[in-house]
């Protein structure tokens, strides 16, 4: 069949809206209409060549929102007509990871996702009879996508797709960070570093664990508004402190975190959130993804001294069987999504979503077809 | 009173040893004559000059055993003819450390204890009027030494001070690694690098956590045999594979471990030991002391899939109310001290045990007063 979609022929070009053809699901598989979805820091990292592991030509897009089209043979999860989020994070439920009760990482199909491909080895996209790559297992660029049915979460048809697609990915590692690697205590005092929609998703968190002191850091000070709605308490601006190492005004502040977040990429403020903890118990999440090749570093005494350093994916949250209940509290209220839409843009605009995005003129643009 | 005491006058000379003049304890303190003291590799790390915070002229030693001669002034926990053992972590149970149930780093007497001196800033030690300073709060090279109270644990006095002295560090640092900071299950894989005293003690440990398989690493093969007397079930030396990281050669040998455990102070190691733990779970305890200055590096991509980094100081164990359990379970036959002992010499003797501990010939030296 054809579909609209937003192609990423070569890395360093805007998308080019094309009209592409989409194979039929295959056994195990999916065709979803994604109704909407956001565009992510991690789509344009692709798109900017400085992914390794980035495939072109391929369909970008991993934070969507849609319907359940059309299944395949032996599908049994999965209905025509259910609202659905894509997982770029599988939840195939059998696997060892999946088994293991301690990461959300299945791997059943990590392999072929990596190669931009379908679990058995081929893509559903093409153009003029050229092959299009898949990316990250989603490709909500593309109207209508065909996704394995491991990597579909079913949501309650009440939640707006438009607004619940931004689950499919930030929101949801921000607050899965805290809720799911963290586990931050009622409390505990937290620091998120970077106010993107990550940053701002764990300091949403950071409030549903009841945490005691949330202190943002953030170089733009445009930033902390939005933070101070959703409940953060301190506002650290590093350029406020040219002299100073920043974990240390952190610790002079707080006397050490017993939480703290980077929400950016960058492997220097990685050190910093590590260094920030506290003496004796303070824990560090990475979750922004750094440049390749970067690397982390600091003195073993920060670790021997009792810190500790972990990193989350998709705020370790187990896709098929968590992420609906995030959508649930979404319409409860407990989660807010709608403040993070900066822009609602038609597929044809998607290119004015990443420049928006590279001028941090918004959290979240939200593609709506 | 007069001490026969080994005292390091300078950085990189031999220790020498002295009479030297021991004061009485003062309030809060107590008077221990030691009956036996271990020398590890940190007394050999301040006697070179390598540590930065090591002070002179001191009386080192931090792994000893004795019996309380004097009590000073409101001590109340403590009696003379006590047994005990001296603690470089000490417990006053009423820090917000001690109170946290996070970590063993009890901090009330940190500043005074890494001066050198004891809690009321001055030191008890002197030679014809030249100050001495103390270490690590312990000075157990010295016949005489005076602690602060909560600086000791008093065990049972049916152990013997000659073999649980070694208690006081390498072995519980190694067996707490296991138990209380990585908390190893049963049946779980371990990766212990570096085989002396700290890391057979890991293996003892793993043993005791019932882990299913224990790869032990290290360069030298004779150090073999005494960690598979203990239960380690793989050996790896780094030698046989010149051209394959070492990390990878235990992926490949495990699929990835669920614990490791560096026991050596290299940071290179302590990166291979983080990168050999099983994606999606695996947890890397830096146990060893890195020299001044130098500092570990991974890309962050390993913790983000899913691996955690760690340090461990003193096994996490709580000095007053942990280390009478573990002595207990040496008199049980459960925890293995005597096959630690390469040799016992007298104190005059005692710089024949850093030279046999440079050469790589001993597990452990025990100074017998």
């Amino acid at each position: 069949m054809k579909s609209r979609a937003a192609v990423a022929w070569e890395a360093g070009k805007p998308l080019s809206i094309e009209e592409v053809e989409v194979a039929g699901p295959k056994a195990g598989e999916v065709l979803v209409r994604i109704v909407a979805t956001g565009v992510c820091h991690t789509d344009a990292f692709t798109l900017s060549g400085a992914d390794p592991e980035g495939l072109f030509p391929a369909i970008l897009g991993h934070e969507g929102g849609g319907i359940v089209e059309e299944v395949g043979e032996g599908v049994t999860t999965l209905a025509v007509g259910d609202h659905v989020i894509p997982l770029y994070t599988p939840e195939c439920g059998t696997c060892e990871y999946c088994r293991s009760g301690k990461t959300n990482l299945c791997q059943r199909i990590r392999a072929t996702q990596g190669q931009g491909l379908m679990p058995d080895g081929t893509s559903r996209f093409s153009k003029d009879g050229r092959t299009i790559r898949h990316y990250m297992g989603t490709s909500t660029f593309s109207e209508y996508t065909v996704l394995p049915e491991i990597a579909v979460a079913r949501i309650d048809k009440a939640a707006p797709l438009e607004k619940v697609c931004l689950l499919g990915c930030g929101i949801t590692t921000g607050i899965g960070a805290v809720l799911n690697t963290a586990k931050v205590e009622p409390g505990a005092s937290v620091a998120v570093f970077g106010l993107g929609g990550i940053g701002l998703s764990v300091v949403q968190g950071a409030v549903m664990a009841r945490a005691g002191r949330i202190v943002v850091v953030d170089t733009n000070p445009s930033k902390f508004e939005m933070a101070r709605l959703l409940g953060a308490t301190d506002f650290v601006n590093p350029k406020d402190f040219p002299d100073t190492p920043i974990q240390q005004v952190i610790v002079e502040l707080t006397g050490g975190v017993d939480y703290s977040f980077e929400c950016i990429g960058n492997v220097d403020v990685m050190r910093a959130a590590l260094e920030c903890c506290h003496k004796g118990w303070g824990e560090s999440i990475i979750i922004g993804v750094a440049g390749a090749g970067q690397e982390i570093r600091t003195r073993p005494f920060q670790l021997v001294t009792g810190r500790v350093w972990r990193g989350s994916a998709f705020g370790g949250v187990k896709g098929r069987s968590q992420l609906p209940g995030y959508v649930d509290r979404y319409l409860a209220g407990e989660i807010r999504i709608d403040e993070m839409v900066s822009q609602e843009l038609p597929l044809e605009r998607i290119n004015e979503a990443f420049h928006a995005m590279h001028e941090g003129r918004v959290i979240r643009s939200v593609i709506r077809y």
